[in-house]
């Protein structure tokens, strides 16, 4: 009974969600139902260092609790359950410090420590994939489900993994790093150093480049490309692609071409490899382009085992930027029982 | 108290262990050590129905254990505590039926549910390369670790997964099937009817297919691979051209470093999805060709991400041709917590 009435009590405490990206904070006021009860958004400036970026962490705790319905009247903070805090770099799953981060230029900082004597309050941190992968598992488009696979397309590429309802960390915490499949033997270099990645063919970044590239070599037939930028071939972005690709122009449809080959090469692989109920794609290139979905189902079935393709249903993903917030609060709830 | 005194009991029971394949039955007396203390082998044959296949593996139950130390002067029958099995087929993890397992030309035989009948015994069932990678979790190469990949390189190309302390088993039972990641978009066909899998290259039909296509192309360069099968290129084995290559013949050379460079792209990807501590390479290409082992070594440090590179052990797998029924032993004991 005790119990029972301890966990009712936690269900109905107010958890905190940051996404510490490379140029933002968002901090939310997330509920058990991983609804967004209020939030702030500050730009991280690239000369910020850990300390000022952690002092404005605990500040926007400050500000949106102060947002809360009932707390105008300058009320008492409100009590909640903790942080949890989604970071892009790599976390050391055992202590919640962020190892590397190049997009902030950390090395090492204790994060969980820090916060959890700044604000007197349990933080658990992990990496800002697998927090949106395991806010889209707990209240979004994997919900119910004890197998899943996130695939996020995005100026880069990235992913998370749930096998057995619970989140995939790895050994030391990058689990799910599915940008990084090589799906092409001889393909063009990556970011990461390595080359033929799924990322090197289908991030955001690697689209533009593949169009500048065909505006180099085949002037003539890229007209159209060129035409949506004002004849700027740097200003090509993977958005433009897309959308002259839909207006009918052969070369851009020639490179999404490229694009969902890529794509639906890299899903057969983690279809095979994880046998996930529900694949979730989400990224920007996906919400500028939802034909790619399309295309990986077709993939999917052309390319997969049939067994894990008849299995997996290919999904959307539901919340969007917010994955990240109502993840890192969930994950929060999910690693730190509360206490009674 | 009386918790710690069952547990004990139960860790000294034996368990009757089954590597079900298409060509033979092995059914193992296993300790909790994973020891095999007795063990006998049934070829299987390719007209025999499942009806017959189960009738034999219900006599072998009766045959191994009066192989068992004690029981030659026909003393009743030991008090097994259960049953696994682990088999060359998709199997239903809800039901332990085996829904399709070409090799046996079996479809849907609720295996779980007719061995538990035959022998009044609890029986779990799961599939035979995720039996040989909890076999090697358990009692091998990856015993200690909580996130380990196994890949095994034979005829086919299979793997096997533990995140968590757990093994992977996927939506429908089917997670693992490394050997169908896709490393080349453009690659040759494979058995599975997509093309450019990792099997398709590194897998032992692959192999010998590639060095018989080879013979028909260059006949010239083909010499000592015609040589070493008295001329007949529809004899060449993938054990022929490891061997041929490491006498140093130029072609075979050239098709091992084929080999080498697919298992490389391969290993990276496994490295980057999972993240794990130790990946354990076994079967019967990597144990006849041990070179292998360090081209994947070179082949993580070169082509994936730097912190799941650094983390992860690349080693051999220990338990060779008996991981299968040592780890359907283990998984029987896992999966079926003793009663008291």
């Amino acid at each position: 009974m005790m119990r029972t009435r301890e966990n009712r009590s936690a269900e109905g405490e107010l958890v905190l969600g940051v996404d510490l990206g490379g140029t933002k904070v968002e901090t939310s006021v997330v509920d058990a139902h991983g609804r967004i009860l209020a939030s702030v958004r500050h730009p991280t400036e690239a000369e910020q260092t850990a300390d000022e970026i952690i002092a404005d962490i605990v500040a926007s705790v400050g500000e949106v609790s102060r947002k809360l319905p009932g707390a105008e009247a300058g009320g008492a903070m409100r009590a909640f359950r903790g942080v949890g805090v989604g970071v892009a770099g790599q976390v050391d799953a055992a202590t919640g410090s962020v190892t590397y981060a190049p997009n902030l230029r950390w090395r090492d900082v204790a994060l969980q420590a820090r916060l959890e004597a700044a604000l007197a309050l349990p933080v658990a941190v992990l990496n800002d994939v697998q927090s949106a992968t395991f806010g889209e598992w707990s209240h979004g488009a994997g919900r119910g489900v004890d197998e899943m696979v996130c695939v996020f397309v995005g100026t880069g590429v990235g992913g998370g993994v749930v096998a057995g309802g619970r989140l995939v960390r790895g050994c030391t915490g990058s689990a799910g790093e599915l940008g990084h499949t090589i799906v092409d033997l001889e393909g063009p270099p990556c970011h990461c150093g390595s080359h033929g990645c799924l990322e090197a063919h289908a991030g955001g970044w690697a689209i533009a480049q593949r169009a500048q590239e065909a505006v180099s070599a085949q002037p003539d037939r890229a007209r159209a490309l060129l035409a949506a930028v004002g004849g700027r071939a740097a200003a090509i972005t993977a958005r433009v692609v897309t959308e002259t690709a839909r207006a009918g122009d052969p070369l851009a449809q020639d490179l999404m071409a490229g694009v969902m080959r890529a794509l639906a090469a890299g899903a057969a692989s983690i279809v095979n490899a994880f046998n996930p109920c529900v694949l979730v794609l989400g990224g920007g290139v996906l919400e500028g382009a939802p034909e790619l979905l399309e295309a990986v189902r077709a993939g999917i079935a052309r390319r997969a085992l049939p067994a894990p393709a008849r299995a997996v249903q290919v999904v959307p993903a539901a919340l969007g930027p917010h994955a990240g917030s109502v993840g890192a609060a969930a994950w929060l709830r999910a690693s730190r029982p509360a206490a009674g």
